[in-house]
């Protein structure tokens, strides 16, 4: 029995899945932070070993099955099914849904799967870029941005932002002024208003953003770290969120740095120097697999406890919602059992440092999640 | 036994303690490179954790007490005992002070506190700081600045910068040259003469520093890596004094980096590379408590082991000078006991690392420790 | 029985070594990626425990011999014994050496000393230069270099480029076009047309690199991370290749990471999200003795199994061709052994890994490799 059995977990980010059967092709491309599968065997890797330990006794399969026995039985049992038990084998319960990418699912259509309540993270760009197509001017993009931001919010339990993979993350401690934000906004319009990727406008919404965390007790999610091919690593560095973090840290606004990996001790560092923000560990487990324990213990060197979050970053397929929650289970509970063993800690310190990490600092975090949770 | 037990230690980075009762709040600011105590209960991390199992016991608690257990036994015992315990029990021989933070006790006072010798460790931007309160004209401030670093450093036993505080570490190799130096002393001057922000004054009075450090036979120590939200972690990179490390190699300057972590890998690189660098390994490990034996270890990966330092970085709190030994102690003798099983290396080496770490090396590079103790 | 027992490996980064006796102070510079021995006793690393534990048996020492009594040894054999020794005991099938620097012996007289098949790495930079050196015109040495570049390729297995060691990794992801190119080479060889330092000649020639590698089907190994004091460690890592990687990713070049401690996670992101990238995991080993396992498993967190090549950028003495070899195997076999105590893969699974890892991967890459083997 270890420190991290039972407890019911919020996944405070992942995506939805798939509703209909992949091919090994599409299999392996979920596999990978890439943009297709390639050439390459996406079995073979920390991540592949995982799927093929963890899951594949939750589809009734021995323990390291091989790579085509796992698809044929996945086959076999459909997409519903397989979806059904690996999500239900997680013990989430909450799933809170970026609902920006893997968009089959709803958050409530997620829930309905894999047991728990769904929950909306509202990704800030979309709510800018939707409104674009329809501007009448550069002006009344930015109000009725900042009308919609704050009206979506109301029925999201958090925000995110892919600043990462548009201009990267050295934001301005300042928030452009409006009018240099319409100015911007005029380019972008007169360019089609498609992604947004001008790094002025950008700033502008994100700090509108970080206003809206701080008057709704939301939080605000950054994707840093880890990601595919579109992003360059350099400069999706939490670190560079220093100058954004001075400037909102007595606002109220609180801040989630999500994935992290390999920047996860920086990012532990933020969280130490600044209470209002939080650091994710959720998000690499399933692809480090059995190296999750190493990294997690790494997040722990400076990371006040109260600033750990669970998630699963879990998308596409639902092997990645149950292998974050399976991983997460085993490596942080043997780390702990490690520690206790060593006489780091005592047992009751040992449960309160999981279940915080689990759902506890979530929880807290989130105070609209308990009101929204289904009976 | 292991090859760390019994090596009266060289801190040769410090700072002195508070000689006075603290609340819980001034406790928990103590346990976080934070500018307050914030809203998190510091106890709620892995330097907490080393608290309670290390320092407890020698106020004569169980290990892993509470936190409210430990503080109410200090407040019973009072700062002096607690204080004269937890330093004793350090095993320290030198005490190296940075006089210029945490200046309730001297040099003397800590020693006389803590058994073993003080020794003061001299910030050079105060001395410029001081001066310029004072200074008549730019031009004088120099040749003030460059007199008294000279005679204050035949007092001290080593230097140390703050640069990573004020412009980050991005050092030229090439010192600005006077008419540079006093043409930012001027600006400095007419702006109130407060601190030193300005990167090329700054690096005219460090490079002034090193070449005390080569007249004088001093090491000159810069903080590099960790520490609390006044510094940008990425302008904070040991790596940034390259160009600097490259032109003081020759000269009979020493370097110290200090702290390091997440950049303990760099620093060790650096002290590979070039032979007047030294990587000090103390500071990190009450802060990360329980993982000091994997920060030791990726530093030792590349650093030679004549180049490794001992220091606990305490201030304020003496449960810091106290657990960065405990910790070394327990942490570098373990994996020493590790390697020993591994059959790595023999017994001999083993001790012979560990003394050099913790005492040999620091001696070698402080000439002036022998001919100032006390007897 | 290990995973990693038995293994022939393709080493496929090395240098020569020295076809004389060295002094006691060569064999140090030799131990240190450094410019000297300098000051420091250069056994007093985890390079140099290594020594002592696996090289002095096969010289028929005790493991863990003192310095003085594995030099003596050494001298007592004569280098070329020891070469022979070393070499064979490391197990490599295939030598790749890279001719660019120790040039003592050549790849077919590295394989007669060490058994195996040895085959050129052709160092780009090596080729502009020789031929700067008899330059009619800027554009007749453009010519020429790609005239060369492809006929000497025919020879080589694979390209090497020490762009790290001259501008560093920032490397655009256009070609400079040939009037850039020609305009660099006036001024170069207008300087003497030494070096090549020039960042936009520089660039053109490594482009015209990958166009070799992908009409020849050879990969363009780089130099990244750790190397001596010619380089600044910021400058070289990985991550700062990532625009060059995306314009060369459907091109058919390959490209090998070499080395990359301490950016070895930056490394292995790359290859996880572009297919045409090898991580090289053997360079470091040596250095980091012990540590190997660490290191290695820091690798495997992310990068696909089919991206692993091995070598060990052996040098000057055969020690280090030989510590690379021991030591991967001896620390990845141990690392899967400890994951199969740990359920985390099947024996089979592991094996193939090792398999990959230590030969499978270099000879997919190397398809030369097989028609240029010695019966």
């Amino acid at each position: 029995m270890s420190a991290t059995d039972g407890i019911a977990l919020v996944d405070q980010h992942c995506h939805g899945v798939l509703t209909r059967d992949v091919d090994s092709e599409e299999f392996g491309t979920g596999l990978a932070e890439a943009q297709s599968a390639g050439n390459r065997d996406r079995f073979q890797s920390l991540l592949g070993l995982a799927v093929r330990r963890w899951c594949a006794p939750v589809l009734d399969l021995p323990p390291h099955s091989p790579p085509e026995d796992y698809l044929a039985r996945r086959s076999a049992l459909g997409w519903r099914e397989v979806t059904e038990r690996l999500l239900a084998a997680a013990g989430v319960e909450h799933w809170l849904l970026d609902t920006g990418y893997a968009v089959d699912t709803s958050p409530a259509e997620l829930a309905e799967l894999g047991g728990g309540t769904g929950h909306e993270v509202l990704r800030v760009e979309q709510v800018a870029e939707r409104l674009a197509a329809r501007a009448d001017s550069p002006a009344a993009l930015l109000d009725r941005f900042r009308a919609e931001l704050h009206e979506r919010a109301q029925d999201a339990v958090a925000l995110k932002s892919v600043l990462a993979y548009r201009s990267g993350l050295d934001l301005p401690g300042d928030q452009p002024t409006d009018d240099q934000a319409r100015h911007a906004a005029g380019d972008w319009l007169r360019a089609g208003g498609e992604q947004l990727t001008d790094p002025v406008l950008h700033a502008w919404v994100v700090h509108e953003a970080a206003r809206v965390s701080a008057e709704q007790r939301l939080p605000l999610q950054f994707h840093t770290g880890f990601g595919d091919a579109d992003l360059h690593l350099h400069q999706v560095d939490p670190l560079r969120l220093t100058h954004f973090l001075r400037s909102t840290q007595d606002t109220g606004a609180t801040v989630v740095l999500l994935h992290c990996w390999p920047y996860h001790r920086h990012a532990a560092y933020l969280a130490h120097v600044y209470d209002h923000v939080y650091v994710d560990t959720g998000l690499m487990i399933p692809f480090v697999g059995t190296r999750a324990g190493g990294v997690l213990a790494e997040t722990l060197e400076v990371a006040p406890f109260e600033s750990l979050l669970y998630s699963s970053d879990g998308n596409v397929l639902p092997e990645l919602h149950h292998l974050a929650a399976a991983l997460w289970r085993h490596h942080l509970g043997r780390l702990l059992d490690t520690w206790l063993a060593d006489d780091v800690l005592d047992t009751n310190t040992a449960e309160r440092l999981a279940h915080a990490a689990g759902a506890g600092n979530a929880t807290r975090l989130h105070p609209r999640l308990a009101s929204r949770t289904k009976h």
